[in-house]
């Protein structure tokens, strides 16, 4: 039997690398983008749109340009080098602003690198689509930048505080609020709630990550002829809630049934979307 | 005669490094805090202030403990291994959060790492100091984020985007408001100001960087018996003022004669502490 090792791969230029340049601006300032993957039976799923959305946080960071096909090339190459490790996997992509001397100015000569992770991963318990999961909203806040909002930069440190904020397996998620107070996501999730019969999601203008799965989950419902309002979201509807699903890449989609330590019940609308998304390309959903 | 190379030299754990570890968190999350040290003489020019800064951002951020006598000796041995580039140069002190897993959660393995980089450097142009240089305010807005504001973390992309505003030698620094408006700092300075006879800095509680070189002038002003308000400086404070500086720990302290196209004249307050700096241990001010 072939074993699998549990340490990520990472590739540069197709070939292995361990580690970054100590004069590339992703590491000396976060000047990068990033996407996660969701590798199945050797497929990287969704994966025009996680390329659409990488491109557009480079031409927001001015990074650039890289074309398309490079980076179809680079995943596909990834794949192609590992096939024991893509059939349940996280791909890991991202595109620096390359090298250049010291000072927040690039250089005319800074080339974007790209590098390519690919990462063992584990289904979650099937009970979390089943039963749902736990969440609550967190403390730390998110800093209200249109600059940023929606893209994937390498400046994650409010998510990497957010999660600080708790440890054990009770909690799935936690939810952040924008400084301003509205709902915006999880620390690696979207957020759909409802309020009443109102079904929304938080806008993201201002503040989160512009989720691939959350474009899906908008799509399905949009094909079911069900209304989504993406909109400022204040405490209250939070409070209010009665319904709420999450979205992520990797796990799809889960219902949530606790927040803040209230009950919640996964309506129809929620289970349909996870049956009609469990009989397409996510089987991992057991709706 | 020995040449002294011009490209920046790296040590981390007293060993010449090249590259960070492709699971370094500061590279996968900006997880991480820097400080950028004029050395003088072969001296690090307001040492323990820096350490003191860098120690409050990983406190703020959870990282470490990182013994003070550790960041000292690394900043020594870095100058004893580089006695002929530390006549003149610019060390930076980097310390991040070390590696984890991928995820936003730091592992409880996760082990800071200290680096430091040894970077040529050249004073500015002595005209700067004596003629004045030119700022802007430029477009890019800092989001309101008290809990990374005035720490120096690895997170620094609106710093980038805002140095990508200009390119020319005719803009020698550009001023960035937060999102609210308020005036903060440049993108690698922290500024003075007169609103009529009143001597203004800004608050830093919401955005900026909380400056060495702003605390040694804020404390140099309090010998000379001169009230700096810290506050919240909004546009009409900016239009108004007649007399700006701009502070920086490379540099030191150099006066503004051209905002948004407007001339400025430094008076004497400005004149006096570039003096009393200059006299001290700035030298290259020459006042």
């Amino acid at each position: 039997m072939k074993t699998v090792s549990t340490d990520p791969k990472w590739f540069a230029d197709g070939r292995d690398v361990s580690s970054v340049d100590v004069a590339d601006r992703s590491w000396q300032y976060g000047d990068g983008l990033f996407e996660t993957i969701a590798i199945r039976s050797g497929k990287a799923r969704l994966l025009d749109w996680h390329v659409e959305r990488l491109q557009i946080g480079c031409r927001r960071l001015g990074i650039g340009p890289v074309p398309d096909s490079y980076l179809y090339d680079v995943v596909a190459g990834a794949l192609r080098q590992e096939p024991s490790r893509s059939q349940f996997a996280t791909l890991k992509l991202v595109v620096t602003a390359g090298s250049s001397p010291r000072g927040y100015r690039r250089s005319s000569e800074s080339e974007p690198r790209v590098f390519v992770g690919l990462f063992p991963s584990q289904p979650i318990p099937a009970a979390c689509y089943r039963d749902g999961v736990a969440v609550r909203r967190l403390a730390t806040r998110l800093a209200e930048q249109p600059a940023l909002a929606g893209i994937k930069s390498l400046n994650r440190l409010e998510q990497v505080l957010a999660r600080r904020e708790w440890d054990g397996d009770d909690l799935f998620e936690g939810l952040t609020l924008d400084t301003s107070g509205r709902l915006i996501c999880g620390t690696m999730s979207n957020v759909f709630l409802f309020d009443g019969d109102r079904l929304l999601t938080p806008d993201l203008s201002r503040a989160g990550v512009n989720g691939i799965m959350r474009r899906k989950v908008l799509e399905t419902l949009s094909t079911m002829g069900r209304d989504v309002d993406v909109a400022d979201i204040d405490a209250g509807a939070a409070d209010r809630c009665t319904e709420m699903f999450l979205t992520n890449s990797q796990y799809g989609i889960v219902p949530v049934t606790e927040l803040d330590g209230r009950p919640l019940r996964p309506g129809v609308t929620t289970r349909s979307v996870m049956q009609l998304l469990g009989d397409a390309e996510f089987p991992e959903i057991a709706a």
